[in-house]
């Protein structure tokens, strides 16, 4: 495809992303009709079938875009950078309805008939290579089993968020993990460390 | 009622229970009919409706009954207790279907138009209790929140919870609760209680 081309592509996918996240989020996934979903877009039901195939195509394609959905403009390395993302994840779980539209239906995914563990990977993976990174740069205490960390966190961050959400409507989420890091840091990282990472959302760009 | 009548009632009400738990894993919330949940327990539907009043009714009393499904006859107390009950539910996950229930059912509830945070909380209730337990004891550090402390528990435990079926079908489950121990012990015990906290599946008596 020439360059105008595949933006164009781009462009209708993102539009059936979000008319699709909007469609779940008001009908839920059983009663969320594809021809809805291609209308809300103002595209066509052959747009809809040609970028994602079927109804559950659009939905594993929202559960998987969820990582990419994260582009956190950050300076941050490591273990500083780890700690951001959750953060900027937390506060767009608030505001933005393709990630939310993801992480829904990455959990209730088994009352739908599905049982993909990709979205829950690709997090891992993403998180197991910034503690790598951590952990070459000396910023963990010995012995630190990265991959097993990374799983930890990404169990953490998906209870977290169905506990917020059913509790406050998500309004405690940004809270709850600063109240991990306070747990997890003093495990994973020397005092020194530790004092010199910055777990405020203040101070996290909110796009 | 006499003592009889209310034994009577509480097999009949656990039946019913185990049967919603097989239906709801077998067909889905969605798929599940009333009638055959009845018949699968061996009782009319006018049983089903007077205990429970609606198969929405049956769904809370599966979720809202997980923390009396932990029975786990232990002799311990505060932090090793707590440490304990999470040991005992990862293994009850695997093979109690009314627990296993329970827990889908809370955390894919919003699919099924239902919003209630009981379950979650009275989970962070028993916990909360516990650690109070271990802070008059001496078990904690100074400054241990332990709300908060029960709050992160219960939130980590949903989401390996969920993490876990989606990745390995719970067989890693005990695994991951233990990692969750290592990283969370370091930091709300002091070092000498720490060492003498067992975190051993082996240990934990199975029912």
């Amino acid at each position: 495809m020439t360059t105008a081309n595949t933006e164009r592509a781009t462009r209708t996918r993102q539009r059936l992303l979000l008319a699709a996240a909007e469609i779940f989020d008001e009908a839920g996934y059983e009663g969320a009709a594809v021809t809805r979903i291609a209308e809300r877009a103002g595209l066509t039901l052959g747009a809809l079938y040609f970028h994602f195939g079927s109804k559950q195509g659009v939905a594993e394609a929202l559960m998987n875009a969820q990582a990419t959905t994260i582009e956190p403009h950050l300076d941050s390395t490591g273990l500083q950078r780890l700690v951001d993302i959750t953060l900027v994840w937390a506060h767009r779980m608030q505001h933005d309805p393709i990630l939310r539209a993801g992480v829904r239906l990455a959990v209730e995914q088994g009352s739908h008939g599905m049982n993909d563990a990709t979205s829950f990977e690709d997090w891992r993976t993403l998180m197991r290579g910034l503690l790598e990174t951590a952990q070459a740069e000396g910023e963990l205490e010995d012995g630190v089993d990265t991959d097993r960390v990374a799983r930890f966190i990404v169990a953490a961050c998906t209870g977290m968020q169905v506990y917020s959400q059913l509790a406050t409507g998500r309004a405690d989420l940004t809270e709850r993990v600063c109240d991990m890091w306070a747990l997890l840091l003093p495990s994973i990282a020397p005092a020194a460390v530790h004092a010199n990472i910055s777990v405020d959302p203040q101070q996290v760009p909110a796009s």
